[in-house]
């Protein structure tokens, strides 16, 4: 179980989304309230969009509570484009080259959930990434490896259909070794431009997401809140867990969903697995 | 907030302490139940006599849960006494000069709880340390210094008297600077052949801290597990939370004592500051 | 030992300082030609002048040559104003704390260099630092005592007076403990607006020092290096050892000097201890 | 390029190993002489037979120089068989399971080397390795999977001959990707009783490798160093490099052998690559 956020809108420093919420994911990383359990203090890591070709990342094993460079860097750097996440080991090792985000180029991807009986399935997937994309794989994860085989199936032209053809892969590649529903996800990617965010399982019961209510529909529902008037009419949010108690504030992302968040605007599509030919 | 424990007994892996049991420390480093906080993960440390002239240490700054060096170490590592400590910062950076126990010559220390408003106190009660001893501080946090009070007041001669010593200093330098209740502890240390362990609050309110039932008294209640017969008279522990729900296997330390486990013998005395002359 | 930089100009990406230049400090971490010590690999750490009260700070105890978080940064931060350190201890934890530069408000410090059986002096140096500052200090080097000391004597209003106090008081305490030639450094602190670099030592063989040429006079010497023409006319840096072996472009800084570098304007005086009252 | 170093023989502290001679292993992890590069400071292992089915495995990512944990061990742990290496990456991540030795059940593995070109070859590889086995692999390394393709072809029935089929695989692997000279290595592996080292290249000029003279002799040739009476008859190194000056102690292992190495006697056999049917 791991705890994760996007943030897409005005540019804000890292601290402002990373630190201040009353609920915020480093309190998460001590204290989650809707996981699987309260603790994520197996790494965490944070990739922003900004200066330079790749968005910059910044990965660390401890946990994130106690990360003072992490608040450093937070303190220090604006983005317009954020995603973070703070990690619970399923029993990969804790190091650098599993911590979320992964990137590839210009692309982020983070994760919440598993692969059930991974050790089983790995070998399969593998071997269904790309020859030129595999050696890029640096860690031992079940989430860094559905990445590869996004951007195997086309992540870079296509985000919804290639995520659909990789959980159907998972799904097929499960059924002949008899593993029964594989697939827990929650994930995040972005090309520094969009974000796009998946809420599925096999069985239908995926870990909780949710999205941040419309800024202008906020400040009606909020006008005691001035801050609220400070904020770009773009800004969203997508947030394993909501960072705070404000009603109105946070709506749950429908199960077997993808989310798509650009220039302000955000629309949910249905999201469907697709088997392999 | 801190948990620790201490063993003394016949020699056994590491493991079979530190690992083995239901609740056992490794488990407290992520789900303390009695604790002010239920995250010990800002660091560890396992101190155990063995060959050489000194204890041997292993310290890091990682949870315990997640460290894979540790868990070598206890499968690997004999000792008839142990103390082990998971760390819950409450504020002093995580380092490994900050990780419990810290050592001395054959002396080793560890410590639950905090002394108020530490940063006012810190230089008059470091002052206060022994010239000859002072440059072996290496960290900084309440505890080592405590310690080190501890050994200027002739901790190596008389330990109750010179935690005592120790005690009544730290309150008094808190008097003066018009802090309330500075003292809260549990405190282990021992010389290799006898522990001592304290329970102590200037509001006579401290942490828990339990001891194990005699091994000849568990084995009349519990007829049924045979693993008793295995484990030797004089074998004792004691824990900042009970390692498991045995009925009748832990008992709690009263309020402003000191406990000396040594031979197969524990007492139980009062305890009570001793102000400066 | 250790190596450090100092840069002052107009704001760059910090890679092209830490990074791109032949014999960058990040070479000297691993590949030192002027130390005593070749390898610097006992942690790192730069501090920089950004957005926000204070500045960022970044350091770590693994070596700086592998450190990805330290690259990301790089490529992604831009400042007109750095302070960078690789660190070879000279018997102190490595720690994060230990790291340079230090930070206390605005201001930076770092060193290079180290005091004579400090083991024997800590306890009376600390003894003079001022007590509203004490609690400050949080890790256990010689260095980062000099700069409490500096604090302590002035430092936020009298640089150049701060340090020549602080180093007269070490002197004057090793002369008390029979210590022989008790300071070794060279130390450089900054403001954010004004930079002073110390070179000096006891006995007058201090580590070396140097600083770069004129931007201008070094377009002159070399009219074939056209990017000459892109750095800004009030560039300046400050290196323990040249980043490259362009001729004409690195001068030594004299022996026993304090040099100050503001607006493009540089001035080196000469420096003299001034021992206590 | 790395360091390592094996010892088979009366059971010592690993501390008289590891850092009493002049040259040791902690000491080449800074300062080695005859490798690519002086410093080997990208992480740390050793494993030791000892009590339990496995040996004992202690890795970590800083350099071995200033490890604490590492000396706490070394000084209360003994074992007669033991396996360390210091390592210098050629790219792949700075993490624990990147650090040698690999274990697999009873066996280690070491290495000092590469596989030329890695990234081209790897997925070839990978493809090669027992589906069983597949899910063990934890790192990203060349000499991880070398020793995984050892046991898929029977390392643990006959190690000479699993070696010489990993390596003709490497190089028929290599050739159809037109990578020229692909294997550089030294290697040494056990099961607890025997160990096997191998030198070769494809090209014919390996690593260095030397072997430790016998007892016996050394107590001929050196008949002023009482030390040598007391070191059983049948104790054995082999290294990366001499761990100190003694006249006549080391000899240098010949290109493309395998020696062996059980119970006192030790024999150095031709070594050739068994290219796949």
């Amino acid at each position: 179980m791991c705890r994760w956020l996007v943030y897409s809108g005005s540019p804000l420093l890292l601290e402002e989304i990373l630190y201040k919420p009353v609920h915020s994911l480093i309190d998460q990383s001590r204290h989650a309230r809707l996981g699987v359990d309260t603790t994520n203090g197996d790494g965490f890591g944070v990739g922003w969009y900004g200066v330079g070709e790749v968005p910059g990342l910044f990965r660390a094993v401890g946990p994130a509570w106690s990360d003072r460079n992490l608040h450093e860097l937070a303190a220090h750097v604006s983005s317009p484009l954020l995603l973070a996440h703070v990690r619970s080991s399923t029993g990969t090792a804790v190091q650098q080259t599993n911590c979320h985000p992964f990137r590839f180029g210009r692309w982020l991807w983070m994760h919440n959930g598993s692969i059930a009986r991974f050790a089983t399935l790995k070998r399969d997937l593998m071997l269904a990434v790309d020859a030129e994309l595999f050696p890029a794989m640096e860690g031992s994860t079940d989430s860094e490896l559905m990445f590869f085989l996004a951007l195997t199936f086309g992540l870079r032209d296509d985000p919804p259909r290639a995520v659909a053809r990789m959980v159907g892969l998972v799904e097929a590649v499960a059924s002949r070794h008899q593993v029964a529903e594989p697939v827990q996800m929650t994930v995040a990617t972005s090309d520094g431009s969009t974000v796009w965010a998946f809420r599925y399982s096999t069985r239908h019961e995926s870990r909780s997401l949710f999205y941040s209510t419309e800024i202008r529909s906020l400040r009606l529902l909020h006008p005691e809140i001035p801050a609220l008037r400070l904020i770009s009419d773009e800004s969203r949010m997508i947030v394993s867990e909501p960072l705070g108690d404000l009603p109105g504030a946070w709506n749950e992302v429908p199960e077997s969903t993808c989310s798509v968040v650009a220039g302000g605007e955000d629309l949910i599509h249905a999201f469907h697995p697709e088997p392999p030919a």
